[in-house]
C-alpha cells in the first residue's frame, strides 16, 4: 500500500486533525465525536445543516464546513457510518433555535445511525429533520443500500440548503428545498481502478487492466456492468445517456454539469472528461448554465470519475449563486 | 493505461477544450497556441502576466489563469516545453502600454522557448520581462536543468505578481515582487509511484512497491535518493527539514505553508500530510499565517506530495491575501 499513513487506524483522526491546524480560525475539531464544525455554529438565527458519512469520500463532508453550507460534519471511519452517538453528540452541540437539518445520503448504515440521533434529539426537545439523497441512477439496490445511493449530487444539496439557510429560511423551507433539489439532480460514475482503505492495505476489489467499472459506487459497489476498457467519449457517453435519460433530462431543460473526480484521476483528465459531458449534453438541446469540474465526492484513491446534472429553476439558480467559504474551495 | 483518454495526441488539446467549455465567459481558448486567456485580457492599465510550461502538471497552468493570477497561459505537449511561437503569438495578443511578465519554472526547454519569444517580442516593440522559478531544494542540477528547478513554490509567485498587476504596478516593480518572492520559496516533493504519460501508455519510471523517490521532480526526474516506504510522519520530516533547513527558516518567521498533491494522493492523505508538516514547522518556532492543501503543481497521476515554505512580510502577506479568480479555486 502507497499511502501517506502512519497507523493506518490514524488515519481519520489525522486527517481530522491537519484539517483543523489548516483552518484554525473558522473551524472547531472536536477529536472525540470526529466533529468539524463552524467555529460560529450554532447560530441563533439560522437553521444548522449537518451532514455525516464514512470517511474516504474527501472532500465530502468535513472539508465543506463553511459559511453558506454545512455547519457541522461528523464522519466515521473509512466507509463506515459514523456511531449514532456521534450524530447524537453533533446535533446536541449544533442545536439552534430554528432547527436542525440533517443530510444523510441513502446508505443503510448511515440512515440507521441518524435515524436514531434523530430520534433522541427530538426528545432532547430539538427541532430536527433529515433529509435523504439518492442521486446515482446506476442500480435500483445495492451492497449497502435499500433505493438509491446518494454520491457526487450531494454537493448540490448541500450548497443549496445551505445557501438557504444562510438567507434565514426557516427549518420546513430548507428541507423543501433539500428534497426539492435532490428530486431533480441525477449522477452516475464509473471506476477506472479500484482503491485501497487504509486498514485492508490492498486493493477493496480486483478490476482487470483492460476492465471498467460502470455504475460504481463510492465505496467499490458493483455497478451496472463490467465492461471493456475504452475511449472516453464512448465510456463518457454511457454516462451522460444513463443520467439524462433516467430523469429525464430533455431539450430546453437548463442545468448544472459537474464532472466529479473519484480521487486518483487528475484534473486534465477531468476537464477531458467535462468537454466531452458538455457537447454530449448540448447535443440532446440542453443548456448547460454552469460547470463543476472537480473532486467533491470521491472514493479514497479510486481512479474514475462520475456525471452529475441538475435541472435548474431560478430558485436553484439564485441558490447555487450564492457564496460559501469551505476549506476546499469547489464552489 | 487507465486513464480518461481518446487517442493521446489529443489528450492537451482535449482537456483545454473543455476548459473553455466550462469557463465561457472568463476564458479565451486559442487551439493552434494552446493559448488560454482572460476573456478581458489584455488590459490597458496592467501589467500582463504569462506562464508556459509542459502539460501534465494542472492546474498549472492553464487553470490558473484569472483576475488576480495570470493573464495566459500557453502550455506545450505532455512535459514538452511549448515551441517558441506558441509563446510569441502568445505575448503579441497579450501585449499590454504597460507591458508583459514571463514567469518561467526553471528547465532548460522553458528557457529557450521563452527567451527566444522574449527576444521577437522585444523587437517588435513590446515591453517584456522574463522571471525565471526556481524553488525546488532537491537537487542543484536535474535531468532537464541547469541550476534548481521550479516546482510548486511557483503558486506563489503567479499570485503575488499577479495581485501586483492588478493593483497597477508597474513592469519592473511586478518583476521585483516575483523575485523576491522567489527568492523567500523552498520546496521539496516525493514520489509514492511513478506518472504515465498518455502517450507512452506505461509508468515513466519504475519505482518498487517498498520505494518512494525523495525529491522527485515533477517529470519523475531523479531525487536526491530512493527510500524505502515509511511511516508519513518520518517521510514529512525529511521533506520538512530540507525544506527549512535551505532558505534556511528560522524560529520567529512568518510563513506560508504549502501541502501539494503530485495528482493521484487524495485530498484526505493530503490533509495528513499537512498536519504532520504543521507540527513539525511549529516545533521550530516557525508561525504558520496561512495553509495551502490540495493540488497546485502535479506530475499527471503521480502519488506523492511536496511541501512548500515562503517565508512572509507585510508586502508579501497582503499580495497574497489579494482576491483572484480562477477556474481551480485554489487560493
Amino acid at each position: 500500500m502507497k499511502k501517506f499513513v502512519n497507523d493506518p487506524k490514524d488515519y481519520v483522526p489525522e486527517m481530522l486533525e491537519g484539517l483543523a491546524l489548516a483552518n484554525p480560525d473558522t473551524l472547531r475539531y472536536v477529536p472525540e465525536y470526529n466533529l468539524v464544525m463552524r467555529a460560529d455554529a450554532p447560530k441563533e438565527n439560522k437553521v444548522s445543516v449537518v451532514q455525516g458519512s464514512g470517511s474516504g469520500h474527501e472532500p465530502a463532508h468535513v472539508m465543506t464546513v463553511g459559511p453558506g453550507m454545512l455547519d457541522a460534519a461528523c464522519p466515521g471511519d473509512v466507509f463506515a457510518a459514523p456511531p449514532a452517538d456521534f450524530v447524537y453528540e453533533t446535533v446536541k452541540r449544533l442545536a439552534s433555535p430554528k432547527g436542525v437539518l440533517l443530510l444523510v445520503n441513502n446508505y443503510t448504515g448511515d440512515r440507521m445511525a441518524f435515524e436514531m440521533a434523530e430520534e433522541l434529539s427530538r426528545a432532547d426537545g430539538v427541532s430536527v429533520r433529515t433529509l435523504f439523497i439518492d442521486d446515482d441512477v446506476a442500480v435500483q439496490d445495492s451492497t449497502y443500500t435499500i433505493g438509491r445511493r446518494g454520491v457526487a449530487g450531494n454537493f448540490f444539496v448541500m450548497k443549496a440548503v445551505g445557501a438557504a439557510a444562510e438567507r434565514g429560511a426557516d427549518l420546513d423551507e430548507v428541507h423543501r428545498i433539500g428534497e426539492k433539489v435532490n428530486s431533480v439532480t441525477r449522477t452516475m460514475g464509473m471506476a477506472l481502478t479500484a482503491c485501497t482503505p487504509p486498514a485492508k492495505g490492498s486493493p477493496l476489489f480486483e478490476l482487470p487492466d483492460d476492465a471498467v467499472e460502470m455504475g460504481v459506487g463510492i465505496h467499490g459497489e458493483p455497478g451496472r456492468e463490467r465492461e471493456q476498457l475504452r475511449p472516453a467519449r464512448d465510456m463518457v457517453r454511457e454516462l451522460v445517456d444513463a443520467v439524462v435519460d433516467d430523469l429525464p433530462f430533455t431539450g430546453g431543460d437548463s442545468v448544472a454539469l459537474m464532472a466529479n473526480g473519484l480521487g486518483g484521476t487528475p484534473i486534465g483528465e477531468l476537464y477531458l472528461v467535462y468537454g466531452l459531458a458538455h457537447k454530449q449534453v448540448v447535443a440532446r438541446g440542453i443548456d448547460v448554465w454552469r460547470s463543476y469540474v472537480g473532486e467533491y465526492c470521491t472514493s479514497l484513491d479510486m481512479a474514475g470519475a462520475s456525471i452529475t446534472l441538475v435541472r435548474l429553476d431560478d430558485e436553484i439558480r439564485g441558490l447555487l449563486g450564492d457564496p460559501a467559504q469551505i476549506p476546499v474551495r469547489v464552489f
